[in-house]
């Protein structure tokens, strides 16, 4: 079956340009200039008027924690609801973390990931593998995942006895995916300092969502993503931040970048559009807001929007994680240390981004390169994704500029019950979404089904010289 | 008429993925996966198979000195000569710089540009206008120049009495600059103090061809870069610095670009092949490698390569200006100061460039981005020119990436009678050239007419935020 | 005659420790512990008591302007007006500027000033030389006034068609210095460019004194700083920069000194203390704080202390240029141009500069150091003056760290009818003075006659590897 | 008794100058102008005609190890011979490392070292604790010390499992001293990276001296600076890296103290003389030359010499840690991890740095201040120790510039069987040494006795703002 979106103007990190999309199967087979295919007699069996309409290759979130155990309980969107979710979103694929337990092996995650994922994904999926327990069994499980295209690996400098590796452990991982082409993933945080400015802060009484950004301090992500920055350069490890959050970080990044080091920074729309003043809202709504690295002044947001700008951050991604207000984050309310970590977003980036466009701080090709394109080529997906040419999966959203639409809870397809962004109007809005050749949404309608989602093997990063 | 160029490998900013291409008259009208030609019943009017080569957006030199006026001659090659150097070399346009005389008008210098290519050239070409005499008049004159599509500015910090603008000069244009959307660019070399150092080796007896470098330091390089930036940043002009040649002016407009600002660099094919041992061969040979910047030592080299990586240097472009060793070269004999300044280099840049992708210096995404879709973007000829898409101009050129050549003075095509790059080996080769749909080589023959080159119209630049 | 100073403490570059100063004649001949003098049978001719007092090395001014003629008039302190009240403030040393005229030569401006100086001076002084009109006769007499102990020349980056000195002049003025060792001093601001936001701003009718300060920004002063310190890294000369009153200047001289240059700079006690909001103040008030570079936003006070601490900033002098509120700043009621540049301060510069002490700034041994030693050791004077060591001249200070006094143009001692910091409350006060050995000031009475003052030959800076 | 050191150049932070300094019983009690002894008709007990020679305040040296426990074996001098040695060498203050224990507490490391240097020292000697088990006791112990005057605490970045604190150490260490004032000294390289580079080597053979160089890189050092520096800004407390080596740390320093911040930076003789080739000498010679961190390429060296004339290196100690080539170095044989780590070098520190000042790399002033001033002002010992003032502890060098000496193991007085700068001549040479106005080192003898060096109680550090 052949599908013909024409009419649109197809956004590519190069620029803007009308063209239509042939769609043949799961496949995109060409892309053609406006009256091309009636030039060459194309008759599609079916055709989508994009006129006025961005055609935009589809959304790669590649930082989402579906599923997730926490504490006894889990994140509360799994494979279903978290990608139906993303699919709203302008999302098409995602890359989530199996997280390896202390004592288990990296294989036995993926396979447990494999089964929450299997019969729910309604989009296309990857994974990264979260090492939780470096060892000699699990480096040497960094190889076999690699084959199985699992191709990068979270490591974490902050949560000490839960997550985090010593530089140890971080040097032997990285020496391993420096032979192997992986690449490390940071969790760029001093913890061990981290937990003792936490200490205090208990000690002196401090137990308000609030305390959870006043203990965690710009200048302890900056050391991380310095000591991260010289064991790459040491070991020869292609090294990618998750979640900056702040200038002094990027500023690092940046430091490593121009020396020319394969050092890659992502941040997330919350650090772009939320700050500090959120954690300190009453009536325990700051926990709402408590996710790790914690939000920040907001004079550092645009550093960070600078930071895309100029490339020190290539990606944005959601670390969407999410967790009722009740009950889950009723745990910290004598104790901000018992909040869950983390925040609901995979719905709401590509909009997000979008008002980055209307407010000027980023040009549409910037947007479409940093939600997608850079995404793909970063962990490995390109050509088949990230892109709208011929030979790409069929990956499309049609996106209308000019459309608004007001977030709320009530109407969000997260499975979550509030939303961080709670009654923002946004200006622009995902109206159709194709996956593999697929119409998975239109006209305010989901038709896309659990399961159709397929695990993506991944090739290495494609940004290393 | 339809061509298809099939079974390629389409290199894009983005990556290598094979594609055919369909031309229709001047114009790129698909992209399609390989086979879709079939599956659709294509039926072109003609074929090229360009099965195991590399499929190019036409390479877009922005630096190209023809026909230009020096001393009572001229720049050996003219439009005709050095368009179909050009060619040769796999480039399809180049902009070359109307030389403002002083007292004279900025239109004056487009129109007898205009007269030195009509009738000539052999591919397409735009003009960037150099700004020898800043004043009242030819501030206005920007403004036309613009709407002519003549939308970049080149200032001289070098070259006092001649071509050198002083301070207020710049602020005045850059002010201008900042209001209609142009382009400064800048020769930036601190041109008042080298003159002092030159006059000391002058009087020191110091008069052979390798004093041309020793009495231009890096660091009055780098002064300059500063210097224009500060401008730039106090006037809100957009800057782009001409032929960059070291790592310290890098570390400049590396510093300007991670604080967001629209500044962006150029280097040239001789500053990361040839070094300032060059200027010191025996025999005045050292004359033939006589341009400004002079050529740095060799260490600076790496520095460059760095830049190209990091994109603190967006564009490749030669500077071509060619002078013949007899007699032009020969006016230095006694006094370095004497030397025409300028090498021949349009031909060469591609394959100079593929030779630093065969080193691993740059990828080929990256080769591609340099010398084609980034010149493309930076100065307003997207989407006709840099890229392989539907509806851009059909400037192709394969690429066979094993095919060897060796370089001489007595097979290349510029006018010019020595080769800075006399007897080297490259590996990679132009095998077929499409200017606007037309083949103008092949089978090691030429075949496109003079004058069949057509002025395009610039935009303003596409990568201002 | 012998004079003992008894019981006080005595502060020095290194600390602060109880010491006894022995000073028989002109000079200091012993530095004594507490008991020492005493068990030593030490019958002095006269002994001062210092009980509960600082000892201090007279302060050292290495900024003034006495006497200086300014579009038909003079700057209205001369030599005995403005070193009296130099005396008042703890300042027992002066360094001013004779003025060379386009045209003139060296040699007769340093004449002219030793007119203006002989037979008023209360303090000793010696000179800079400014050169207004570099040439090659202005070279040459370079030479000859470092034989006299002129040993600094000051060179203007700002006041084009007045003192601006274009690269080419520096250039040779830095080659001239390194040979000879002299110290280029610098005013750092690029006027040229400075120049055309002035335009700018008249032609939009802002003639306020407020504007005086928006036309000179900041990156124009950075700007200046760094494209001296790249011709002294070029020529070799020692580069001293006058009056710096921003971080970014202050960071551009940081990067110097962490190379291991000879370049050292000096901030005033306006930039520390006044920002410019006092530009604004209504009435034409704003006149009085027009001095050049212009008072800068606050946030740069903290910025320029920060500098004083780390030594990136060496030295605190007043660049004293007084004039009258009426009639000399009512010149520019209806054109800031027109203002004249400078503020009174000779007077308030120990005493200030004691409150930053207060003020948790800078530490007792670090505010003899900026004002006193530093001075003294970067121009050529130490250990004659700016210490309290056997051998120096005995000019010291005793003050008083508990008085305090209230500043205003009714009671202060310069011949100017306005103070910038009227009505300011300082705590600590110069109690007596002695020059070369004699009490010029005590018991809040000024007993030293015009002309006792002596002219300082310099020896080159004694800061240089 | 009275003693008169006359006709020599006193060197101090501020300069050279002629004058006397007169010492009654262990005190300075004057210092005179030439000729003013007598003048004032001064009859000393005894006088010292230093005519020709510098007077110097004794030598400080900060980082000793003597008599220190090391795998069942000690250093090999003890506080009788090294404090012989250390004044041999011009040094008249020592500050050494009581080792905590780990389970022990510090106050009995310091009683431990008191017993070690009372009855032997020949000198003044203070201490800082080595914090080798930070934990609730042993961080309340610290507040104890500083009131015994043990005001400085050494920590560890590097060897894990012996001495390495984690950061969550360091940072509760470090908010203690930010409440007590005390200053953390911090040995920085990043231990457990380095380990994995170690077992590396060692799991491919490479077990010779030099491999001990091989798998410390400079990155692993710099990075662990940057990491302390962060945690200080964090907490507040004053930090000073021990044994710098290289130029990349002193960089990260620079841009600490660029920042204002309380940061501060030794480094050793052995990193400015000695280099990575020297750990290369075949026949395992290179083990002599194995400390930590380990010798640098010798392209460091003149970095190390630059931050030396910035002031972003402030101290020169010698980090003495005597080991026999037999047997104690012959333990690493066939591993170099045995090897015990440590030079001699406490008797040559004075004179390596005079070879700093012949060859034109520090002026007099300076080699006073790095070697005695400010170590006296960093670790509380000034106005006591460190400086030739009234009141201060009569510690006085007599140097002799122009006496030469060849350096050897055979005429050396530590008790070590080789040593670094064998057959090395020096210029320079230590006549006469005074300990707290006693002449312990005259005319080729040692006459002073074990046991007369007491221990100093020191404050903080002076140069906290």
């Amino acid at each position: 079956m052949t599908t013909l979106i024409s009419g649109g103007e197809v956004v590519s990190p190069q620029g803007v340009t009308p063209a239509d999309v042939l769609v043949d199967g799961e496949t995109i087979t060409a892309v053609l200039a406006p009256g091309t295919a009636q030039t060459l007699g194309l008759v599609p069996d079916k055709t989508i008027d994009a006129t006025g309409k961005y055609v935009l290759p589809g959304g790669i979130d590649v930082h989402t924690h579906l599923d997730m155990p926490f504490g006894g309980t889990f994140s509360v969107d799994d494979f279903e609801t978290g990608t139906r979710a993303a699919a709203w979103g302008g999302t098409t694929t995602i890359i989530d973390f199996p997280v390896q337990k202390k004592g288990g092996s990296l294989q036995e995650a993926v396979d447990t990931w494999h089964a929450k994922a299997d019969g729910k994904a309604c989009i296309d999926y990857g994974f990264h593998a979260i090492l939780a327990d470096v060892n000699e069994s699990s480096l040497k499980e960094m190889d076999v995942l690699v084959d199985q295209g699992v191709t990068s690996f979270k490591l974490f400098m902050a949560y000490p006895g839960v997550f985090l590796s010593t530089d140890d452990q971080i040097m032997q991982a990285m020496y391993r995916a420096a032979d192997n082409g992986a690449t490390i993933m940071m969790h760029a945080e001093n913890g061990a300092a981290i937990d003792q400015i936490v200490t205090r802060a208990i000690a002196a009484g401090h137990t308000e969502p609030k305390y959870h950004g006043l203990t965690r301090p710009i200048a302890l992500e900056a050391e991380a993503v310095g000591r991260a920055t010289r064991m790459a350069e040491v070991t020869g490890a292609p090294l990618y931040f998750v979640h900056l959050s702040s200038g002094e970080a990027v500023d690092v990044v940046a430091q490593a970048r121009d020396a020319g080091r394969n050092v890659f920074g992502e941040t997330c729309p919350q650090y772009l559009f939320l700050d500090e003043s959120d954690l300190a809202r009453p009536d325990f709504e700051g926990a709402k807001y408590v996710c790790t690295p914690a939000l920040r002044p907001q004079e550092e947001q645009a550093k960070l929007w600078r930071g895309l700008r100029t490339n020190d951050l290539s990606v944005v991604a959601t670390d969407h994680c999410p967790f009722c207000f009740v009950p889950d984050k009723q745990l910290g309310r004598d104790d901000f240390r018992a909040i869950p970590n983390g925040l609901p977003g995979v719905e709401h980036r590509m909009d997000l981004l979008h008002m980055g466009v209307t407010k000027g701080e980023i040009g549409l090709a910037r947007w479409v390169e940093i939600a997608a394109a850079t995404p793909a080529r970063m962990f490995g997906l390109y050509p088949r994704k990230g892109t709208i040419s011929p030979g790409a999966d069929a990956d499309i959203v049609i996106y209308d500029p000019q459309a608004t639409q007001t977030v709320s809870a009530q109407t969000h397809h997260m499975n979550v019950d509030y939303s961080v962004y709670e009654g923002w109007e946004f200006t622009g809005r995902v109206e159709t979404v194709l996956s593999r050749g697929e119409v998975i949404l239109a006209d305010g309608e989901f038709s896309g089904s659990p399961g159709r989602g397929h695990f993506q093997q991944r090739s290495l990063s494609q940004y290393l010289v």
